[in-house]
């Protein structure tokens, strides 16, 4: 009877293998080793390493002082990832940046929905690739705002038995603002830098993601949403693929002047213990919805994912009040209410 | 733009009616009104009911200040709830107990399911009615215990179309064990409790739930149980339904013989910050099997059961650490080894 005594057993018919830890980060995760500039899958490794490097950098320079711990991991087939965890800091409670690179077989059935329409050819299962960043930022100060952002690029490769079939790839992801209370110059702001990076690409990518992120991050059971929005897209192809590729590396690095400006600004702002509950509160809607709903966090789950990356998103510590209720009008009750009721900020 | 300007909206086939608050308790929620001793539902109202009243009395006795506040709710076409908690008590963060009596409607499939077997009739939808005790009572002090408990009884009305189908009942429920440290004369106490009860009407009955229990408070994507079980039981109705009934009462009446003794001996134990905050990881527990796994939770979360009757089992407070994990042959260490591996602790 000891821990070590623990078996791994595949949760689901897409469950994937378990990983093993390094000691450093390889040049890359892609299987056939190469660093290649001239793949999308090279170059999105690429940006999302370069990513996570800038924005833990930056983390570390506005907290003053905690650094962030790394922990490496490879898969025997192929594969891997990078999580940094920032715990327990002057200025952020927890904070996670992860990179995480993986190959797996999904069932035909997920690849023929996928692709949409069936056609004649009933392929086996269908190897992919996918490949994101994916990062969670909480601060101690109840002013300073939790940010979440996620890039990510999947791929199929040809199924075995139909090597000529085309490879299908999709790019995901977002950025989004989920304070405990409102400081509208800093919401217009947050906004103001996802709609600059929509706007270099086509007028109604702003509109269209800031849309898809209010009814992403929706709590069904609250009948609220769990912050205040951003931007939002999943299965985008329907643009060239070299436009996606700039687009998402264009949010990446709007991560950083989005917020680290409002960071400064909120986080030496005096405040009280009900200031502190509410934001817990509010931390516990977080952890609502990402265990309940977030499709990247219950896929996760089930299928045996690395299970602290997948969970450094939960915030270090969180509260249930039972029948809590913000008075009308107060700061508490207009961030409920803009949660309930998206608003349009720009 | 204001938050009495939310609509409910029905979130799944099965949604139910909102319920409406009401200021005192009725009688009975019973739809025809009587508090007949002749029906089976009848006698278990009124047994979750005197659970509820002897549960709370004894908590606020322990508690030695706090008191519970009331919540009570009806629905439109019948039935309804009494809400109680207390909570940032002396001795308790937060103790919920709720009784429900709740009328709806099942899928003919889930019916037929239910029953097993198809037979050569298709009935259409099944009136159904449904009854419960369910608690959770979280402690302050990390030396004292979580308890959970919830008792249940199901039945299906004759359908419309076939009024002279034979009605179907069943009975669930369960009462586990959730410390953050092990004492083991605790445990023995505890399960020998359950045991105790369990003797008086089958030999088999222990061994059995016990498994059961183990089994369900399973935590999939950690690999280990919530707790140190105890007993559980679903959807049973393969012996007599006196016994049944019999035997849940049992149960419920074994919940204070249990519990109470140990919340003496441990409320006022002196704890570190260390102590606390593996309390409090192990809190954080509790929300990931309630909001991931916990079929009532689940179920309640989609068809639009009363939110904060449902998530009250949610602590007041909890934690997540990333990549936390206790030294080897610590008391931590013991606590999560018995999660992983389940003891037989009689």
């Amino acid at each position: 009877l000891s821990l070590s005594s623990r078996k791994f057993s595949p949760l689901s018919a897409m469950a994937i293998e378990k990983e093993t830890p390094e000691t450093e980060a390889p040049p890359t995760f892609l299987r056939d080793g190469s660093t290649s500039s001239d793949t999308v899958r090279g170059r999105f490794e690429k940006m999302i390493r370069e990513t996570q490097d800038r924005v833990c950098e930056a983390i570390e320079a506005a907290d003053g002082g905690a650094k962030f711990k790394e922990d490496v991991w490879s898969r025997p087939g192929g594969g891997g990832g990078i999580s940094r965890v920032l715990q327990d800091g002057a200025v952020f409670e927890k904070a996670g940046v992860n990179v995480s690179v993986v190959y797996g077989v999904m069932p035909p059935d997920a690849y023929r929905a996928a692709k949409g329409g069936g056609g004649d050819h009933k392929p086996g299962p269908i190897p992919f690739f996918a490949a994101g960043v994916s990062s969670v930022l909480h601060p101690k100060n109840p002013f300073a705002p939790t940010l979440h952002f996620n890039y990510r690029y999947f791929e199929t490769e040809a199924p075995e038995d139909a090597p000529g079939a085309p490879r299908q790839w999709w790019f995901g992801g977002g950025t989004d603002y989920t304070p405990a209370y409102i400081f509208e110059e800093d919401v217009k702001h947050f906004h103001q830098v996802q709609k600059d990076a929509c706007d270099k690409f086509d007028p109604s990518f702003y509109p269209r993601f800031k849309k898809w992120c209010d009814d992403y991050f929706y709590i069904k059971h609250r009948d609220e949403r769990r912050g205040l929005g951003g931007i939002f897209f999943d299965d985008l192809n329907d643009y060239d693929q070299e436009m996606l590729l700039s687009f998402a590396t264009e949010c990446a690095s709007s991560v950083i002047p989005a917020y680290l400006p409002i960071i400064e600004k909120r986080k030496d702002t005096p405040f009280t213990e009900k200031h502190k509950e509410w934001q817990q509160l509010r931390r516990g809607r977080y952890v609502e919805f990402n265990l309940v709903y977030d499709r990247g966090t219950t896929f996760g789950l089930k299928t045996g994912g690395r299970i602290e990356s997948i969970l450094v998103s939960l915030p270090l510590t969180a509260r249930w009040e039972y029948d809590q209720k913000p008075e009308e009008g107060s700061e508490e009750w207009k961030l409920l209410d803009a949660c309930i009721n998206p608003k349009e900020w720009l």
